[in-house]
């Protein structure tokens, strides 16, 4: 991908030989000037995120390469958009990184992440690159969408199901078996690769909102509320009561938690990550009954229907098997801390 | 505009507390979801631009306020609007800080950034908020404009006069008087602070827009080049030039200085500092002779017709009054180095 010798650094080519270097995963008329512009669809609303990730903070050279550190700033933020059932359209990138930061780990930071925007025709339309003692990276991403297809937080009704778009808890175990390679020496390689996988290359969830328009046809607004599970799956659902001023009853047996996953660690540690381990990026989302079990069938394994809003506030994982008691699930473990 | 205590810090209430302390800088139906929705006018095109700045890289506690540095970011990407042409419709922000960072300070930062945005209607739309061992801030602007009057920089031909919209050199005078109060004593203070004040609280010019409208009516697109000055006003030239493939001369004796300046330092520091100071975010415009006056009758102090485009490459800084040998403007004085 590049012809540089790996010694060579920022501070050797400057910000204008960067720059040069970095046009290449730029539109070529989206470059040179003090901003960009992009066309948007006639009567569509503009969608807009924002995400930042701090080397040692939300990745670190240990466990991410720059093109996994990439694709996932850039995965983050389309999962942002297809939670909110927006279409991208582009991102921007505002990066800072060090003068003794390699040219080689820039360009494959960008690689990782065009990797990424490609499988989605979303181009990197623009940019910052500045001076930093530590490598950050800001990436807003906008998109479109028709005003009666928005998915919001609020929009949850009692009797609704709460579907989950794939398997959760994936991520976090992948997370572990790249901090312990030790670890999980019991699963085949297919096993580890798919739960690393998950951990490195995430997924935005975009394939699901044509199912969602296709199954509601001209019905507007469409009946679903959402969000992505980036957080963990019990701050999404929590999030989601508090915003529709609801409760839910979530089933613990039909929480969708990959074989691997319960092949590397107990029940209720692989529980446990499926709820509040964060970044496996599905959509969660709240509609009527009698359609949900229609886009179950449409959407892939791992999909499921994990339980029902309620007009009674909290969210409570209960278990029909009758073993475990009820149990409140809350914000506070899935926190971020400063 | 606090009732914290000023020890306050960042940890002691958490991400939630302090994003709840925010909102109330954001529109009300504009928080709470995954993106921010925006509505923008039909038939005209997204402009949209991203700028990163890094503490002790591009301000400092020494000489920059939270208010001041706050206004001066929003102030820079509104610039960069004003510079293609485009009306401003909202900014995202990302902000990294660490736990230790007063809660005060940061909303003394949002509250810099809403003085300058409430002047032109802009509303923070969305952001993110990480932990950072350095304060990094990323505001990413969007705009909108018809698409046959965007500004665009290759846009300048041979025969254009080059105008800008304001004196140059004062936010280069006001940094200095604040890194070195001893300095400058002869000023009055009323000069003193014209000059700071250029520095603290640049003003974008996107005043300047429906003067260039109402010039040009419905011709279309409307043939101007332009660029802001905030790389400096030497760069914002040749920049110019470059893109379209043309040459200037510059005339040194009507870049418009402002006159404490040419009381605070000798004329010729005077000079270098109008040309390569920076962070002046004036507009640099290149447009036909014949209506160049007619804009310069509408722009406030300052403003003034400083040269010529021409077909040969290379910008010169001539001197009519013949006391100086003509000089060729790079862009090697104005870069950035990692």
């Amino acid at each position: 991908m590049t012809d540089n010798p790996p010694s060579l650094q920022v501070q050797d080519i400057g910000e204008q030989g960067l720059l040069k270097r970095l046009h290449k995963f730029c539109p070529p008329d989206m470059v040179g000037d003090d901003a960009a512009v992009m066309n948007l669809l006639p009567a569509q609303q503009l969608v807009i995120t924002t995400d930042m990730l701090v080397d040692g903070v939300h990745f670190s050279e240990g466990t991410t390469s720059p093109e996994d550190a990439g694709w996932r700033a850039a995965a983050a933020n389309l999962s942002d958009l297809a939670a909110m059932g927006a279409q991208p359209a582009g991102i921007t990138v505002g990066l800072g990184i060090t003068g003794t930061t390699p040219v080689s780990w820039v360009e494959r930071l960008y690689h990782g992440m065009q990797s990424c925007l490609h499988q989605h025709n979303t181009p990197i339309v623009g940019g910052d690159i500045v001076r930093s003692p530590i490598i950050t990276l800001s990436i807003t991403a906008f998109g479109q969408a028709y005003p009666n297809r928005i998915i919001r937080r609020g929009a949850a009704q009692p009797g609704d199901a709460i579907i989950v778009t794939g398997c959760h808890g994936a991520s976090r175990a992948g997370l572990e078996l790249l901090l312990h390679p030790e670890f999980g020496q019991n699963l085949q390689s297919a096993e580890r690769d798919s739960l690393t996988l998950a951990h490195q290359r995430p997924k935005p969830r975009l394939d699901v909102l044509p199912l969602l328009w296709e199954i509601f046809g001209q019905e507007s607004p469409i009946p679903v509320a959402g969000m992505d599970s980036s957080d963990g799956l019990a701050d999404a659902i929590v999030q989601l009561c508090q915003a529709s001023a609801v409760g839910a009853t979530i089933e613990r047996n039909s929480i969708p938690i990959p074989p691997a996953l319960n092949q590397l660690v107990p029940a209720d540690r692989a529980l446990e990550w499926a709820l509040y381990g964060g970044e496996d990026f599905e959509l969660v989302l709240c509609l009527p009954a009698a359609v949900a079990q229609k886009l179950l069938n449409q959407l892939g394994a791992g999909a499921a229907i994990v339980g029902t809003i309620s007009s009674q506030a909290g969210v409570w994982l209960i278990d029909n098997a009758g073993i475990y008691p009820a149990q409140q699930l809350t914000l506070n473990q899935g926190f971020k801390h400063f």
